[in-house]
């Protein structure tokens, strides 16, 4: 017999990060006994974003559209360019400090043992910009992890070949830290203290 | 402006029990960045079940069918009926004791403060069931909550009008627990220890 509709749903509903089969039963009985328009709103909002939502073609950031708002603004500072490991990492910096300029997101960080080298980290696409001219420094924003290091440093060779200055955010950033999880006060510190690299 | 696909998103994650703003953004890069095919399930899914699973016209659980599959077994002990306040209540009692009566769910218990009456609770299809004269147990397994007894001791002046035996489950359950959070240890504790109501 096929699993229930309600069984299913809890299944379903794992593969949210951070739920296991106790929340994902509260979560299933929570919609369906207290919530269904909230669960149907939910499932059309899901169901558009997981088919609408690309990456923009100049920086790789998530996007409805094939530029994103930031690279399409002509308000920011094309002279700076950060570089972060991903989407989220971007939203935290332009959430919590006032940083102008653009960004590149890579998507991942160098490891060559799991197959992620430049191409897959669009580093490509990131050498064209760095050939158009108009970038005068590059933030690098990656993780303080070993492999964080060693995507930054390849980055900065990438942009020092070029003539390009490159900058690596301040150790405010505990080491072996995600980026996603610091306050935006110790970030803004880490930003402000960037240092040639 | 519409708020973007990927605001909507996270917003709309919120409707799920435990989901702040915090972990309804990672859940949506989680799925934007790592498992797009495990959202398109999820979406799927979830409008499905929001949309096909209503209730057994027989005992109130969620059921895709007209009667949930305990209702149209020929292998439960039809003289004995179990009344929870939850689906969910229900799923706790059947996954982890060797429960082998009928149910009766409530969906809630009496609050006439917040309009809940013995309607709301689908106590006058309780009452068929019991004028039917199958019945000659009801196991009160409400909550041990003020509101929780006081549905017990409503439903139990209903059987006992009929001359129908109410046995409450035993206070293994902490005051003022809630049901689905026991364990099956206790739970089995509780029901072997019920008394006359
Ligand atoms: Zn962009
Ligand atoms: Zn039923």
């Amino acid at each position: 017999m096929a699993a229930s509709l309600l069984d299913q749903l809890m299944s379903s509903l794992r593969c949210l990060p951070g739920v296991g089969a106790k929340s994902a039963q509260r979560m299933a009985y929570h919609l369906l006994e207290r919530d269904r328009e909230g669960g149907r709103r939910l499932a059309a909002v899901m169901a558009k974003a997981m088919q609408q939502i690309g990456h923009c073609q100049r920086c790789r950031t998530l996007s409805e559209q094939e530029l994103c708002q930031i690279c399409s603004s002509k308000k920011r500072d094309s002279h700076l360019i950060c570089v972060v490991e991903t989407p989220s990492e971007l939203a935290v910096i332009e959430n919590s400090i006032d940083y102008r300029g653009h960004y590149f997101v890579l998507g991942g960080r160098l490891s060559p043992i799991d197959g992620i080298g430049p191409r897959e980290l669009g580093l490509d696409l990131l050498a064209v910009r760095l050939e158009e001219g108009e970038i005068e420094e590059v933030i690098l924003a990656t993780n303080a992890t070993v492999e964080g290091e060693v995507t930054a440093r390849y980055i900065h060779d990438m942009a020092d070949a070029r003539g390009i200055k490159t900058t690596r955010i301040a150790q405010g950033v505990p080491m072996g830290g995600e980026l996603e999880y610091i306050d935006g006060a110790t970030l803004a510190h880490a930003f402000a203290g960037r240092s040639n690299f």
